[in-house]
């Protein structure tokens, strides 16, 4: 029996602890939309425009119904007909300032159930990182906070969900990674139920550990006007992986998903500019050079 | 026989004849980037970044290769083994002020041939609106023009490719139109290739008649702040639609089409706000409630 109940008190409690350590941070609060679906379930959308986070959310959403949309079926069909849950907390926060990177975290699980028949269930998650201005430290720190929390469960399981979000977060049209990655993974349930809740819950807190230290370490820094150009223009990528690629975010918009909620991802100020071109050895020419090319961090 | 280097005569003729009334206007040239395309063909891409036109893009382009791509003989499996050419002419405009209406246009020729078979050929094209502050006469005069050039096609010309318009500018998961439409065909070959071409050659010429007298009745005016903001919040619909719906922008994409020519049409500042609302009775509201419903226009 899955016991569905404690994953949604840990991931309420989990959106909880991300608002108040980024409040704590930012000072300011974030605002609270309760919302339901019309077919079963709802969330608690949490918005903040911050003095360090120009803007961001952390959601929760918990929906259900008596059969899977079309759509989810189309790749799995033994699962038609199934009843489903699917509870998810998703984070992402655009900061005001170039020298700290945008953030994306997620958990989530889903069950589809058929009278007498075992529940079919899996975790996905992770987070993933897509710096303007990075550091090598501090991407080193990133990744080896995220290999920390994965090492209790295998060896390979850094080098495997690392890999999976170098090729997740990848815009094909620009052949060109969103960020510098993290961990990614999905359908997970080989463990059995016990670690692979442990794990999620690892990953939940793991983010915290491994993001705060490196808004702390930004925060102060000022920035010319000319760098926060540069993080609106690197911010159109951002969107255009979101919109062309992101498989959550489309399934959403697809499946009449509260359209506010999935676009909260969405960053505040972006440009497009045609054929912009980094100078030679700027750190803009870093950060598409060095920085972006998938490659081992720790 | 198709004169295919005729109408290519007509595409870049049609281009200078954009660019030089857009200029004219603007006071600014276009900047101009020729490309190849590594399978067959290439193109002339010219951006404006001018007075009145903040961001903006005039591209021809002719590919052309010996067997179609696989996404382009799915929905057409007839066309599998043939050579094929594909020519057209986009345009986008994105002003400054936000008093004046962004615009896209565009005409595209296409033609699938196969040894001791009959060639399959169509165009394709339209234009459409999509105003911030409209003004009703403004609406009407572009509608207006858009069903006197079709006129000579038939009555139902309009009707007919006025509806298309509708439907195709669309985004569902905001259950809003893009702009107020316009004109919008695709696989045009039924009326024979004469009279298709010189529709084509109406549509070119009909839209600098649809779209320089608002041009010019707006670039004046004088607008706030908050004016602007609004236009940078609705340019973030025009992203929405072109990367999660536009065909023209997902197939040249996935084709491995040149993506700083294709994501010319994306805004050069845009915003994005969670839950933004229009106060009641505002100009604000009156875009959306009285000018995007689809309506009869003439």
């Amino acid at each position: 029996m899955i016991p569905i109940s404690d994953i949604k008190t840990y991931f309420t409690t989990l959106q909880d602890k991300l608002c108040t350590a980024i409040t704590d941070i930012d000072g300011e609060n974030f605002i609270q939309d309760d919302w339901t679906r019309e077919l079963g379930g709802g969330g608690r959308t949490r918005i903040i425009k911050g003095k360090i986070i120009e803007q961001g959310g952390v959601n929760f959403s918990h929906i259900y119904g008596d059969t899977l949309p079309q759509a989810a079926t189309l790749a799995r069909p033994e699962l038609a007909g199934c009843s489903f849950q699917a509870l998810g907390v998703s984070l992402v926060l655009h900061p005001h300032n170039p020298f700290i990177p945008t953030t994306h975290m997620n958990v989530r699980f889903f069950i589809a159930e058929k009278l007498r028949c075992a529940p079919t269930w899996w975790f996905g998650g992770g987070f993933d990182l897509s710096p303007y201005y990075p550091n090598r430290e501090e991407c080193i720190h990133w990744h080896h906070t995220a290999k920390t929390l994965c090492e209790p469960y295998g060896t390979n399981v850094y080098p495997h969900f690392k890999k999976n979000c170098d090729d997740y977060f990848y815009l094909k049209h620009r052949n060109e990674a969103r960020g510098i990655g993290g961990i990614f993974f999905d359908d997970l349930n080989e463990w059995g139920f016990e670690s692979c809740f442990s794990f999620i819950k690892a990953v939940g807190e793991g983010f915290l550990t491994a993001y705060l230290p490196i808004i702390n370490k930004n925060k102060q820094r000022t920035y010319t006007p000319a760098q926060k150009d540069f993080q609106c223009y690197r911010r159109g990528r951002y969107v255009e992986f979101n919109l062309l690629y992101d498989r959550g975010t489309l399934f959403g918009l697809q499946s009449g998903g509260r359209t506010e909620s999935i676009l909260m991802s969405l960053p505040p100020v972006v440009h497009w500019c045609y054929q912009w071109q980094a100078q030679a050895n700027s750190p803009e020419a870093a950060l598409i050079n060095e920085y972006l090319p998938a490659q081992d961090w720790v």
